[in-house]
Formats: structure tokens, C-alpha cells, sequence
């Protein structure tokens, strides 16, 4: 797996623990609340974590990008369809989110060479 | 049609007419962008507006949300399906998104009495 | 009761009531999580409060701050005390917020009158 | 004076006397540093006046954005001009700017009739 | 001290200094105006604090949130407190400000070690 | 060329080839419009970067920030004209824009000494 991707999850998850072990209510129930919201219903876990993606393109959150990259990919979306999201996000959104776009194509390519 | 759904699509069309009258290239030139977007490409027209709407949500553009509402329904999406849009905008932007989805559900409503 | 807080609170009562009737089992959720966020805890609910007002002033959600402008004057919060709030969110958030400020002054107007 | 700009003008000249009435000292100084930062300087007033409006359009607050334009009105700005500041507007800030240029655009033909 | 704070602190003073020694006067009272929003008055210097913190998490600032992280630490807040202003902050804000949370939380750590 | 902005221009550079080469109608297109927006029209080129800068610092875009830094080193906009620029955008975007501003302080000084 491409180094990037690695340092993403390994702090993700390790920083995760962390929080977790607080044993806050509110967060912790959120941090569950967050897995459930993508769960096949009625739109499949793929439209949704596309969703997941385009939201926080346009909100411009780099690690929230890379988390849903990892999950699109793992869902099948091809390159030809990712990049219509980015449309979507670059449309919406504006020029502001073309270096978020520039950072989210990056992590795609290194998703794409595993 | 309902009224609140008239009414928006009245101002939205009349002042479109005056921003596109001045002849300002690039802006024209955006709206004309904006409109290809959406258009059947490696996704679905449906699922870009679905797309549209959730970024529209999370960003809180009310108008925004309006105009993906329509073409989400006229895209034939139901109501359980456009409630997990609602819900992962609501997860992913916040319970700031709460009172954007109160009005987004009354327009939604008017949508479906028409 | 003044008729701008009655209106909010109708309004956003009968809109809940139609979110909620959905049965979206995350947006549920969610609705029933952000409750519990402002109970009694480490901090007083009355902290909590103040810190739900600022956060929904910096991200300029009137009706957010409506809502928690209504806790707040529950909570015994004084006119000083709440411009102190104000002044965290006009430095913080910038004049931007200014708007936003004038209307939440004339809500707590409206809520000192009761 | 159409009655746009008029009631505009009262309600913001109403709110803030009752927010300035509170004497808290950091809202009052905030908002007479925001008066100096327009002030002629390095650069003209009337460029600054343009820099405070594209920057109130890109974070989406109409209210902000109709004292600009009010500014850059009296500042002999162009309508030619004008919309290429809006082209910035929506350029950078993205399709979710395009409400509030409509509401600006309306906006700026009341100022043109006067 | 923790490298992560020192390193945090240094940058921020150098730049500052490099800011201020431009004598732009806007810049420079808003600087000033900033240190007064925090001080004791009709809230704590305490409160005032957490409603910077909360209000810089909403508005997903690492650097601000880095430097009320140092403030609430030494206003003596607690784990339980700090985390509880986390649970503010996500519920308002939302999924998107997880990373940022994380980073917060790393941060805190390291004040606590010290 | 101090390697801070040749690493941006580098890095910049690399990407936007990458996103090109996927032909994205959408993408591509914007990118070229984008071009368009600052070319000398009723306002000039140099007005429209300091209207793209703006823009940039108060939506806090870093690395959109230092794009137009580059762009205005090279339309000849003094550090006093800068700063004064750099007031706007504090004033507007509220404190939140410092950690920015510092960095922006940062690049301008590297593009002073090249």
C-alpha cells in the first residue's frame, strides 16, 4: 500500500483511539451515528459515500476527501465517474476547491496504483 | 404548482434574465457550465443531482437546495431516498444543516402535492 | 409571548414534526444526539449553551442562534453577559457576522420583553 | 429612495444604535475599526470598498453585500465593473454565489433608478 | 516543552512579529482588540476561552484552535471539560470537524504531558 | 527562486497536468475560464488580483492565497497596498483569517527578496 494512504489510516485510526478512550457520549455515539449514515438503504453505500465525497470536497475538509476517496474506490467507482464528482465539487463549490481537488487527484492516482 | 415553488422559479428566471442581459462573458459563460454539469455522462444526470443537492445542503444555500429539490424530483428520487440525503448533509455539515432541512422538507412537500 | 418567537418556535416545531415522522433512522438520531449535547455534565448546561450560541453565530445560522438564544435567556444569562458572547463571535467570525449580531439583538430584545 | 434600499438602510441603522447602546467595548471598537479599514490609504477607498464587496459575496452575506454595493455606488463604480467583480465572485466562491447575485443584481438596479 | 507546542508558538510570534512591524493600523488594533475579547469581564477570561475554542473548531482553524487549546489548558480546564467542548463543537459543525478534533486532540495531549 | 514558491509552483503545476489529462469537459473548462476572470477588461488585471486575493484570504485558501501573491508581486502591488488588502480581509473574516495571514505574510516576504 502507497505510503500516503498508510500515514492517512495509521493516524486516522490511532488518533480515533484516542478520542474514543475519553468515553464522551456525544462523540462516541457520533463517530457510530457516521458509520451508520452510510449503509446500503434506500440509495446503495456506493451513491452514498459519493455523497460523502462531494460534501466534503465542497466543505473542503482534505482528510474527510481522503477517507471517502478510499471508499469510493473500494466501491468500484471508475476514474471517468470520480472525476464528474470533482465537477460537481469544483462547479458548486468553486476555484477554492481546485486545491483540494489537486490533493483528492493525487491520493485517487495513489489509490489507483495499489 | 404551489406557490413557494412558483415563486422561486419566477424571481430565480426574472433575475437570471437581468445577470445574463449584461453581457458579462464569464459569468455567462459559468451559468452555461453550470447547466452541463448535470448532463447523462459516467453518472447518471439522477445521481449528479443528488450530488448537486447534498452540496447545496451542507454549504447552506437554501436557493441551492430549491433548484436540486425540483430537479431531483422531477429525476423520479422518493422520499426515503431523498431523506438519506438529508441525512448523510446532516451528518457530514452539522446540526447547523437542521434548519436548512426544515425548509428543504416544506419545499419537498410542495413538491409532491403538485 | 412576542410574535417573532412564537412564529420561530411553531415553525420549527411543525417542521420537526415532519422530519421526524420520516423515520430516517440517522437524521432521528441525530435530532435525539443534539439534545443530549447540551444536558448537564463536566460543564453546566448553561456553558453549553453559550458555547451552542457562539458556534451557530460563527457559522451565521440565525435560526441556530434563535434557538439558543431562547436556552440561553432560560438559563438566566444577563444582557452583559450575552454581549460578551456577541463580541467572541464579531472578533472571531468578523464583521461578517455583524448581520447577524442585529438580529440576534433584536430577538434577545424580543425575549427580555416576555 | 427606493423603498429596497430604504428599509435596509433603517433596520441596519436601527439594530446597530441598540447594539452600540450596550457598551461593550470590543463590539463598539470593531466597529469603528471597520469604518477605518475603508478609508483612502495605500489604496483608494473606492478599491477597497470593491475588495469588502467581493469578499462579502464569496462568504455569502447579503446583508454585507448591500452596504458594499450601496459604497460602490457612491464610489461611481460601473455596472460593467460591477459585474466583473461579481464574475470574481462567482469564479472563486462557486454556483452557490449565484443567489446572492441575483439578490445583488436586483440590488444594484434599485441603486441605478435612484 | 513539546516540540509540537514550541514549534506551534515560535512560528506564530516570528510572523506576528513580521505582521505588526508593517504598522498597518487596522491590522495592528485588530491584533490588540483580539487580546482584550478574552479578559475577565461580565463571563471569565475561563468561559470566554472555551466559547474561542468552540468557536474555532466550528470554523475548523487548526492554528486558532491550537493556540485556545493552550489558553484553556492553563485556565486549568479538564479532559472531561475539553472534550465535552469537542462534543459542541462536532455536534454544530458536523463529521467535517473529526480531523480537526483529532489534531485538537493530539495537541492536548501534549499540553497535558508537560 | 526561494523554494517555497517554487515548490508551490511545481506541485501546482504537476497536478493541474494530471487533472487536465483526464478530459473532463467540466474541469477543463472552468480551469480555462478561471484564466479569463483576471484579464484587463472594465476593471484592470491588477484590480481583479486584488479582488481574487480577498476573495482567497477570507474564504482561507492557502494555497489560493499564494497563487494571487505571485500574481500580485507581478503586477507590482507594494507591501503597503498588500497589508492594506490583508486589513480587508481580517476585518471581513475576523481572526480566523490571522493564521492565514501569516502564512500570506511568510510568502509575500519570500516573493520581496527573489
Amino acid at each position: 500500500m502507497h505510503s500516503t494512504i498508510n500515514d492517512f489510516n495509521n493516524y486516522r485510526s490511532k488518533m480515533n483511539d484516542v478520542i474514543l478512550s475519553k468515553n464522551n457520549k456525544v462523540i462516541n455515539r457520533l463517530f457510530n451515528l457516521d458509520t451508520n449514515t452510510y449503509a446500503d438503504g434506500a440509495l446503495s453505500s456506493k451513491t452514498k459515500e459519493m455523497l460523502g465525497l462531494v460534501a466534503s470536497m465542497v466543505l473542503r475538509c482534505d482528510d474527510c476527501v481522503k477517507y471517502h476517496l478510499g471508499k469510493c474506490h473500494e466501491a468500484g467507482i471508475t476514474t471517468d465517474e470520480m472525476y464528474e464528482i470533482f465537477a460537481v465539487a469544483n462547479i458548486v463549490g468553486g476555484t477554492i476547491v481546485i486545491p483540494h481537488t489537486r490533493r483528492a487527484a493525487e491520493y485517487w492516482e495513489a489509490l489507483m496504483i495499489e
